[in-house]
């Protein structure tokens, strides 16, 4: 239904079908997931640190052993837990109650839902504009190329908390560039306007001053340091999709990163 | 040869052995992951994304097939590769030629090295202090303990970059809680001085303005924002046993993280 425009593939190709395979079992996958981080909370609460067994865990969640093992192996990776063969999975205790994992997906709005706060999120400007070179090397197209720029700003109890700049290659988008619903997150609307979803982001990590226009957007001074996370957003092809520039105020969202070292 | 004064345990017991079986395995495994990195930045060059099968590689690098894949395991953590069942593992392109990953365990002797700097380091001070309640809570004991503070100076090419204090709780440490070589990384201290490697590390991350006396040490104006990473350090029977205060300056270390959505 969105007419797509290849730009010509810079890589020998990834096996044809993964794409469709990643569209198909990207909803359930996410579920269990979030099922599974709501069993780790339960449990670690109640002391309890090692997991149930895989069979005893797929039929709990009515899922099929191999969707349980991927989204095991996600969290594994994401450092919640740690399997250790031949004595089972172990949560990692310390990784508990940590705020908002930097290695994790997260859309701001369930982001900030889980840090405690009512999520609200406004479209501040929705435009076509040219790339500038920097956005244009990391989307691997021509700069000057059009794009779709959506401006955003995520608020926490009513209070500004995260300003977001997407920038959405025109030529990859069809019809109608500007359906962005202002709640739907970037992943959403790759996967609704673009297709194969986001498989991994690259984000760059930076402590920085707000630009006046952030500053202005989030009502702090000028002089307040704030988290700022450019991501670059890949498809299974390795076709960069998005670029999103995002300036967290951390008095409202406090990111956390688990450095895992041992791999037994 | 170290006496360890073990804290109560605060937790139902791991696999006794677990301890002993990473401090085995954890010199081979690196060396290891070091290798691979270096196999993966070369292929990426030649723009060849798929790597060699498990059998070739493990033969290549001379390593048993279980440590390989431990190694493989973890750059798939880290989101350097992904391995995609039936079809291969697979260099994440866009991951290629990223500077320091968050999410990775890194020395800073190590990191400024690979961004293309002259590393030097210093101890700035290093003397016994009483933990104040915040230090105290990470690490599971009284506040007012007294730990082993540790503060040093991570130069680039001769221009201070990375100021850190490290705090080890006495109780963990044996004869000489003076012993640290400047060079030494947090994690080699462990090894050497407390016995089980660290497992897994909690870092909270922060922009923030320099605290006066980081400032100094790193001769910057106090309005330059510094990415501050707060880690807690775990060993894997979950005890705490180090906690390390690190401001950055991102002129010359720059971080970045992989974000993994979909695991096939």
């Amino acid at each position: 239904m969105v007419t797509r425009i290849h730009p010509e593939p810079a890589q020998p190709a990834l096996p044809a079908d993964l794409a469709a395979l990643s569209a198909i079992t990207s909803d359930a996958y996410r579920q269990v997931k979030d099922r599974l981080r709501e069993v780790i909370t339960r449990l670690g609460e109640e002391g309890r640190l090692r997991l149930p067994s895989e069979a005893e865990l797929s039929t709990a969640l009515g899922v099929s052993r191999a969707t349980l093992r991927s989204a095991l192996q996600s969290l594994q990776k994401e450092g919640r837990i740690r399997r250790l063969h031949g004595h089972g999975t172990f949560i990692n205790r310390h990784a508990l109650g940590l705020g908002a994992n930097l290695a994790e997906a997260g859309a701001f709005m369930d982001l900030l839902t889980e840090a405690g706060h009512q999520a609200t999120v406004s479209t501040a400007d929705q435009r076509v504009v040219p790339l500038d070179a920097d956005m244009a090397a990391s989307l691997e197209i021509p700069a000057g190329e059009q794009a779709l720029r959506i401006e955003r700003v995520f608020a926490a109890s009513g209070a500004p908390a995260v300003h977001s700049v997407d920038h959405f290659p025109v030529r990859l988008l069809g019809d109608d560039p500007r359906a962005l619903e202002a709640t739907q997150s970037t992943f959403e609307f790759v996967e609704r306007h673009i297709g194969p979803p986001v498989c991994y982001s690259v984000a760059e990590v930076r402590p920085v001053l707000p630009p006046a226009e952030v500053a202005t957007a989030l009502k702090i001074p000028a002089t307040q340091p704030l988290l700022r996370l450019r991501h670059t957003h890949i498809q299974a092809d390795e076709q960069p999709v998005a670029v999103t520039v995002v300036h967290v105020n951390d008095e409202y969202l406090r990111f956390s990163v688990i450095r895992t070292y041992l791999d037994e």
